[in-house]
């Protein structure tokens, strides 16, 4: 199965593909979709949008891992990280890749067993359970790397649950 | 000048059609955009951006006027209106039609002359300034339709102060 991990932005995309086979992940590649601070935000959207599409017809990810929106202190780049979040969503609609959400409590318990721990943390996992020699860079593709691995992760117990219980 | 007013949302889009020729504005058609609420979001999203670009295409107007968000008290309905405004900003962009964004105070101002107008004050000033017999219906269209007035107000102004310097 390829999983696509998203970390939404509107400014950085990150995104990270990975491959999960019988129990064992792997990295395929990962990186960044960038816009510029200077163009509309209208155009930056529609941006993301292209360069999602074009992401899903080069890597045919089976399913997207995206992570869940929450408003801490900016409101303003809050709105316009959903705005993103809403193109990339509606383009994985469109291309039939099923969504799935997760939440960084999820991701962090998911990547390393501990639902407190710090983003460092989870990067040393993302690194070590694929079997990397450094953490991916930048930062919103190592996230994204990590959303992914959380799907495999969660997918892979959910599987392992229902096979003890049959 | 066709206007095309947008009043952003998940469940329901708004959006009013209005001509604005030497100071006399006409509304020329309204309505909404609905989604189903057992769908899922991603679905949804993608539903109003195709309901979008058809009306784009069948409409043609010159600018769409879209509402900019605020955050009040539910931050999970904010994050869903703030991913459909930002499919909806994305296929304006795509259809090449410039798009101005008022404040709530700034439709207000420009429909009633006055900053703290209510709702219902904001939807009388509509009917009268348009001329209709009853407000729009239902109360988005109604929203969008004062959007767009205010757009059609704001630069009709704009443009008799740059010949008053001129």
């Amino acid at each position: 199965m390829r999983i696509l991990g998203i970390d939404p932005g509107y400014a950085i995309v990150g995104f990270g593909l990975i491959s999960a086979d019988r129990g064992e992940q792997k990295l395929l590649t990962c990186g960044a979709i960038n816009t510029k601070a200077g163009d509309e935000m209208a155009y930056r959207l529609m941006q993301i949008q292209d360069d999602m599409k074009q992401l899903l017809e080069t890597f045919k990810p089976d399913v997207v891992a995206i992570e869940e929106l929450f408003f801490n202190t900016n409101i303003t780049t809050g709105i316009n990280v959903a705005q993103a979040r809403g193109v990339i969503m509606a383009e994985c609609c469109r291309a039939e890749i099923p969504i799935f959400e997760y939440t960084p409590l999820q991701v962090k318990m998911a990547v390393t067993g501990y639902g407190k721990a710090e983003k460092r943390q989870v990067m040393d996992m993302t690194k070590r359970l694929l079997k990397l020699d450094d953490v991916p860079k930048p930062d919103d593709a190592a996230d994204a790397v990590a959303i992914a691995l959380c799907h495999a992760r969660s997918s892979t117990s959910l599987l392992a649950n229902k096979y003890r219980k049959g």
